[in-house]
């Protein structure tokens, strides 16, 4: 099954992806492997903000990193390579945190679990994940990542 | 010699390999490089936690930082890839840190260290060190790595 | 044209290569990439320290990733390979930031738009941008690197 017919079964609908504003690219390939660019969470269009354990609970913070995790598979649709996918490699996490905050891994789930449904085994990948002081924009969370092309 | 001996030799003991708790993996090998996952510091089976500035000094902070890289040995070991290491190639710390703390490159040095220790030459990586607000289950320190294969 | 001689053109005089004080590397090249080690901003020998927001404001930051750029350069030139780059391919930046402060991308962007200024095309990025309680030795702004060699 193409991963375009796997996002149609889930229910996926890619966001339209977002687009730099300086000297850098969403995404670099080089080598077999795609470098991507930190997304930021965009839900319905809306960019998802505040800390978790102060603004942002863990419900809205796990959606925050599975949009994240959208944008992702839009940036490699809108290079063509979503269907070129062999492994999701390493997913880096950031979640702003209040200091009390401590469940990130949780928060980073959002993004897991997404590349599991959508390239099962193929998205298993190896991951970070850190509570940072605050992200651009104010965003909750940003996630970049290394993918491998088959 | 055998990395197996060597660590032997120096007297270390790898605990055990820590269980992610989701959709990723504790390590993805490809392309003859192993992407390895954020590792926390399990001491004697506990996890160290607090900041850095704060509630952990600084020798606890490098014994941490050890306790990851151990962790990162734990995790090559585990899957049979302990021996088959030809160059650790980048770690990246993240320390939890107080806002005056800027001895990070210090902390980190338990785990760049080890690297030398165990392997040698083989063992001397490039490295970022940052001091973030939090970490998973408040731990201390995360250390992730690239490592490449032979 | 080399890139030294786009250097001079630029008016770019590269800084002394800071050793790292460690057992670790500035950069350990594998497989055709270089991973370069988080570089530091020194500007006219001096770290620029503090937090954007705080004590360091936008034009400084700006400055100041553009130094950890210069000394990304720097280490390439130190190990005769800033004439082999074929592609900068991802920038990790990492800013020292109080709360509120939401423009990261911007204050990377001083070194993104260095890479594009000295590189043309091959110089263009992914990257991830975050903000940090506090970096080493109270630096403002961090910057590492991975580097494609042609």
């Amino acid at each position: 099954m193409s991963i375009a017919a796997r996002l149609e079964q889930l229910g996926i609908v890619l966001p339209q992806a977002a687009a730099p504003v300086a000297s850098y690219q969403p995404l670099v390939v080089h080598g077999g492997l795609v470098h991507l660019s930190g997304q930021l969470p965009f839900v319905e269009g809306e960019l998802v903000t505040g800390r978790l354990g102060a603004d942002v609970d863990l419900a809205e913070g796990q959606r925050a990193a599975r949009a994240c995790g959208l944008m992702i598979l839009a940036q490699l649709s809108a290079h063509d390579l979503l269907e070129r996918v062999a492994r999701v490699v390493k997913l880096g996490a950031f979640v702003a945190s209040a200091p009390e905050f401590h469940d990130q891994p949780k928060v980073a789930n959002g993004a897991s679990d997404l590349m599991f449904e959508v390239f099962g085994e193929q998205g298993r990948h190896a991951r970070s994940a850190v509570g940072v002081a605050v992200l651009p924009l104010n965003a909750a969370v940003e996630v970049d990542a290394i993918v491998a092309l088959g």
